[in-house]
């Protein structure tokens, strides 16, 4: 804990009531998603306006403390875990929806608001913010644009960052930066905005965020395609996308996830399959009603045993219930799960899960793997027990492996889930001593101290 | 001239014929497309590989002599006036397509390709480039990411920095930096290769870029509506998006612009309307019979006097020709052609129009507006005669209070010309000093001796 005196400025700026101290407080804002060990922060500190998150910000700078801003805590990588201590910077009382202009197609946000409550609030509006990360019921904008959160449909519509349209934060000293704008296209200044998404608040505290919005599809259709063996769903799924269709998501389910997610819903899925694809199209109702043909016939001709399609919306609602239930279904099979992350460029998908499943066998572990396929983005989870050293040992040295599998098929570590302190020590693998150097001199120049979440992304 | 000592070490990295050092080779890269003040280079120097670029600006940090990287020189701010001497770096030696991936549906190019080149070689494989800066006949792809260029399609495309998936770039030192990736989701480090982009040359030298494709439209329908009223015709703009159709394209000519292109092209404008909209839908068949009868009900509602839609391609072509002539148009109507870009949400385009006028007719000036009304970023073109000095005292005066009015609407300063030499006064007006200091930090860290690219954006 620090100091009385400093507790005392920290409640002066905020209030007694949004400085938590004590033991428990304290512990809940220890860990993430990630399987990391925990660390307590010093204090845990909720500006409620923005005048007061500035001068938080400043405070600690001026004091040399760590400050690591905390959406839902919903990452996988530690980006939120307080590495160095110093105080964990609540933003869930930063949770206004400044604006939402229909006109002109943006919204105005602070980063506390919960995701899917944004979505909401858009689609009554009859408008579309389509980032879905898997968190979203949860999960805050502002950590969504630190992670560049990607979700289910990121194969068509992109990911967060490609509906940030401007970034305010405030620099180290608690000055406010401005880059973006509320116009489709800005190019005044470098690209602040830009590099804020995915910097895990490495590079500043964000403040307001602008984000894209967009006309909803007028239709869509979900169909379900059943296979008897894996590599025919992996290459039906480069099979659509050569075929010029972008389904709005494209998702993969192995048989292992199968199961589980069946154990764990009893939602009638096929489990003696090898794979299903989830799919869906939309759009104009014309172009979902060829689409979906297309997309029925490509998937027999690829050898699928069966293809069901939505009849209506609450069938269409169980599929993806489904594809939802993927992540907890496996969670609750063993204490401890490794949900990966590396992506490879889409073509590659029947290669990377062919070497998945090799690794699985090699180290003798059950992986589940389910995901983003049309994008190229799988979630490879490993089902173990941390307190197990050896099986763990194993774990990591797959995990390496499948590293090492995804960047020679010209893939990257990780897709949506960030770097944090879980992958920062691959890095240079994918990249270059240069570049760490590069983002290393960046960081320093903007924040001398250290004190932005210290130690993600390149260490430190 | 750089010693000869120095020249002969460029010699040895380009070899002798790849630096230019006669009076008229400098002075053809002394000034781009700004109205600005030309600055000679001491030597042009062109390398061929991707080492000798590499080489080329470590020599260049090891000796403290700016460089400014200049694809073709078509950017309209000044970015690519060598402004504190140094040398040019041309990258239109660096012309390969490296590689076209019509299965990921992405491309890798060296930065001096041409982007009308790319556009076709990309359309040759039935995929589609959607970024169309209205220089692409000349501009290089290397350019458009420094600049972030825009274009006709920026309403339901979006610009250059949509499409960049990664780029590749070196260090001042000359080390290869790796950003991004050929996944189209990658949160892999600090978003470097979105720093890059809009950076003007400041913050690395691009190796190479790793451009997003995607299929392209099945049909298009381009139409043109009439008014006697300009502000009946910005007023549709601001209707059509309302209405939840984003045309691929929506541009605006005023009656200045109209006559000039008349005069210039004979292509059968209706020289006494007020203003004319260009519009254009795309997408599946349906989609876009559906949306096109919208948008002539949607324009004739508004108060169009007629709306003539293209019979066939031949006809649609010469509706974009008209709009393509625009700008040379108004170019050769007068010695100096003063081509401004803030930029405003879509709308403001009723009121950011009215504006112009009231300001073309308070300093006496003659003003012709163009450009891509539908995402809120126009052209007005003052039409003078810099020799003139009380002329463009009032021109310089307008630009002033053209800015002021943007800025008043929520706009921006530069859509997708760029803050250059040009703007760079103006910025922090729109941003802030923490703004101007956080960037300046940062070119600082990675550039201590100021060689890339100085003066450009943040001043200095």
């Amino acid at each position: 804990m620090p100091s009385d005196a400093l507790t005392k400025e920290f409640q002066a700026i905020v209030g007694k009531e949004n400085v938590l101290e004590s033991e428990a407080d304290r512990h809940s804002y220890s860990y993430d998603s990630a399987v990391l060990d925990p660390v307590v922060p010093e204090l845990a500190v909720r500006p409620t306006t923005s005048e007061e998150l500035g001068k938080v910000v400043r405070l600690c700078n001026q004091h040399g403390l760590p400050l690591t801003p905390r959406g839902s805590g919903t990452n996988l990588s530690g980006g939120t875990i307080p590495a160095q201590g110093g105080i964990v910077l609540l933003t869930n009382a930063l949770n206004k929806i400044v604006e939402i202009n229909e006109e002109d197609l943006y919204a105005v946000v602070q980063p506390g608001v919960v995701t899917a409550t944004f979505a909401n609030e858009v689609a009554k509006r009859g408008l579309f913010y389509p980032p879905d990360p898997g968190s979203q019921a949860v999960s805050t904008l502002g950590g969504n644009v630190a992670e560049n959160a990607g979700g289910l449909r990121g194969l068509k519509y992109g990911v967060t960052k490609d509906y940030v349209m401007g970034v305010d934060f405030f620099d180290v000293n608690g000055e406010l930066v401005k880059s973006g704008s509320r116009t489709v296209k800005c190019v005044t200044g470098l690209n602040l905005s830009a590099l804020q998404v995915a910097s895990e608040g490495t590079m500043g505290v964000f403040n307001e965020i602008i984000l894209k919005l967009v006309p909803p599809p007028a239709a869509n259709k979900a169909m379900m395609a059943i296979f008897d063996d894996i590599d025919k769903a992996s290459e039906t799924v480069a099979s659509i996308i050569a075929h010029h269709i972008v389904p709005c998501t494209l998702e993969l389910l192995d048989n292992a996830t199968i199961n589980y997610v069946e154990d764990f819903t009893k939602a009638g899925l096929p489990t003696s399959a090898q794979a299903i694809l989830l799919i869906e199209v939309d759009g104009h109702a014309a172009q979902v009603a060829e689409e979906a043909e297309k997309v029925v016939e490509l998937c027999k001709k690829a050898g699928a045993v069966e293809v069901k399609a939505a009849k209506d919306e609450a069938e269409r609602n169980k599929l993806w219930e489904a594809r939802r239930a993927a992540l907890p279904a496996l969670a609750r099979a063993k204490p401890t799960t490794v949900l990966e992350d590396a992506t490879v460029p889409r073509s590659q998908i029947p290669a990377m899960i062919r070497a998945i499943n090799e690794i699985g066998k090699k180290y003798r572990l059950d992986i589940g793997t389910f995901g983003h396929a049309g994008d190229g983005n799988l979630h490879p989870t490993i089902l173990c027990d941390k307190r197990d050293k050896e099986e763990f040992h194993r774990v990591e040295e797959a995990v390496d492996e499948i590293f090492d599998v995804a960047l020679s098929l010209k893939g990257t570590l990780s897709g949506e889930h960030g770097i944090g302190l879980a992958k920062s020590k691959w890095l240079e693998k994918e990249t270059s001593p240069a570049t760490i150097a590069y983002a290393k001199a960046l960081k320093a120049a903007i924040d001398p101290k250290g004190i932005l979440n210290p130690g993600k992304i390149i260490g430190g």
